[in-house]
């Protein structure tokens, strides 16, 4: 039974989502449907980005995810499906939206959409892709059609990339951006958590607010800032039991900077932390 | 694998939802569930009506629809099972809920609700049939009980429908009213998108706003208003990436007219678009 | 095919509950995946408590709930799952939040997660035991892997409970206190249904207001207060067709008074009904 996860902005009040739903089980009715999430804030690409490759790392070879934030309806935008290296598919608007998630597996093959026989309509409706072409599509491709039945292929290099804040290094750190803030109200940072393998002591500074680093919530009383190694792979601020988008003043866009001061490097560390860690770090050839 | 939608104004923050699922589940193991909405405003038969009639029609044939919007629950209204002409089921209360939806995919037969030995208790709850009534009922037709089994039928054209503000033709356009805002805040009319056909220079007024037809958000700049057929067969009003409840100042009731100038007649348009379209009205026995 | 109900304070926006049923469609692909709500306002164990017991009841013996509350994460509470003695499994941490479905559906054998071969990665993130542990744990238990296999035995008497208001008996009612409000705004007391058997005519009191009870919402005009026996099994107080949260002015926590007048009492309704009931109460053996 392949898994058919769904984002979007459709929102959760209208019959929009279902529309896709229904498509889908009258093409494919053994698939498991499993959405990731309909409330990506309208037409915003890069939240929709965000929350795919949080998601999307997680299912089994041989998904199918479609997402649809999809601001260019109807214009020039291509729209595709991808197959990734590890053997997931992803269908959805050629404008950034599928490329997180295809950062970390990357993309094999890809195809522009073009065969109608594979759409609910030849004639889709001009505002709605999701239901008339993305839907339909990632259900053939649940079902087994080949990938390059759907489409001409195309340059994986030419699938569209969103532009963030990129991280910079500086004098003991390093300098991004917030990309998100989820349901809590944590800032999720740009800075991949693997920066602070070998700086144990850090801190991040975000609008002003210095925030020490640590490993859970419970190493700061409630209601104070931690900074933690987020479940998603990146930086993140946030206040224990507590908003840190509103108790900091902060959000997307906004500089988070990550610094370590000079004792904080692993080889001190490993001298703190004594022999096992020595052990590992040994010479093989002496 | 049947499939069971669920539509229903309990929100999703409770776990009222849940059990109606938990109920199906223990009947009909084997259906596949998919949610149209649960955020039907509270008690508003009008919006949920709307809602399931922009997902019903996507649905393969023998998909149950459950529906409960349900002001009247415990008190006089029925409680009715209904077979379409497509070969779909729709469950709910007997309220104009359903009616919409089946103006489209027309009522077979119809039966009140009666028989409890297909209720999860003889004595259900006096404020939530839904669990008690309607999703067991739902689990049974999906597994195969017939309709007849489960009451005694009633005329189809005794099932309560909703009195909408009407298309009236006007001099040169039509007007209905604004029937839905969607999650993007754009503006759904009653007037049928097929009342365009042979009209291809349009505009909509809505609340003192004159806004231009066209078949793309593209054809406006962002932020601008623009008037489509929605992709549920409706006439709608949007602002592109943007919200048109807002910027328009409009809602549910509001009135809306279109209306088309005499050289936008499709004689005319034939004329401007020259051979193709002439040859295809060129008499086929001259 | 096993049901997985699912309960969290994730929300809906991101995409952390997508990550646990990503790593439950990898584990037991056959699993069914039911949502009971995501929107536990964060942290608020209680309420998520109630949630999971207005909706477990529901589902069918052998059913896995999943649910996650978790303010204590990467703290010292225990991760646990407990087999219930109606034969359904709850896992989760030990903090109460399973503790209210499993007072009315007992908690027969408990163990607690140790055994790290059935979480995700031996080396779960700090903040996401859902994804890490609790959902791999559930989609084992739903694929048939023992309870004893997950970790060691402990005492279901340990299993933390949440301390609520209690019930007070006073002269001629009993005072318990708001344990809920639901998506419709009633007010959701602690008191159970059952107290009323020998009570046909009653009021409550809370805020100030004195509302009559009744046994539908259609025994009082639109707008107006009621209380009502709820679906869950408690005593509740709404308006019909409104808000009793808004329109009352009362919360959680707020102190509710069911009261009844001495002419209430069951043999004097018996009168006042004649015949039927009275046959039901004359002695087997006269």
């Amino acid at each position: 039974m392949p898994v058919i996860s769904l984002l979007s902005d459709f929102g959760l009040e209208d019959g929009y989502v279902a529309a896709m739903k229904g498509v889908i089980a009258g093409i494919a009715p053994e698939a498991a449907l499993v959405d990731i999430t309909h409330l990506v804030p309208p037409q915003d690409v890069a939240a929709g980005r965000f929350r795919l490759l949080t998601a999307a790392p997680y299912f089994p070879a041989g998904t199918v995810h479609l997402a649809v934030v999809d601001p260019g309806v109807g214009m020039v935008r291509r729209a595709v499906a991808v197959r990734s290296r590890s053997g997931s598919w992803f269908v959805g608007p050629d404008n950034g939206l599928l490329l997180g998630a295809l950062e970390m597996d990357l993309p094999l093959t890809a195809v522009e959409l073009t065969e109608r026989e594979f759409w609910r309509t030849a004639t889709p409706s001009a505002t709605f892709h999701g239901r008339d072409i993305f839907a339909p599509v990632a259900a053939h491709l649940a079902k087994g059609v080949g990938l390059e039945s759907l489409g001409s292929e195309i340059d994986t290099a030419s699938l569209v990339r969103l532009q963030l804040a990129p991280c910079v290094k500086m004098a003991g750190g390093v300098r991004g951006a917030v990309q998100a803030v989820d349901h809590f109200g944590n800032l999720v940072s740009t800075l991949p958590a693997g920066m602070l393998a070998h700086h144990p002591v850090w801190v991040a500074t975000v609008a002003g607010h210095v925030v020490p680093g640590h490993r859970t919530y419970g190493e700061v009383a409630p209601g104070k800032p931690v900074a933690l190694l987020g479940s998603h792979g990146f930086i993140e601020v946030a206040i224990r039991e507590g908003d840190a988008r509103r108790v900091l003043g902060a959000g997307v866009g906004d500089a988070v900077e990550v610094t370590w001061p000079e004792h904080s490097k692993r080889e001190q560390q490993v001298q703190r932390l004594g022999g096992r860690a020595s052990r590992k770090r040994r010479p093989r050839r002496p």
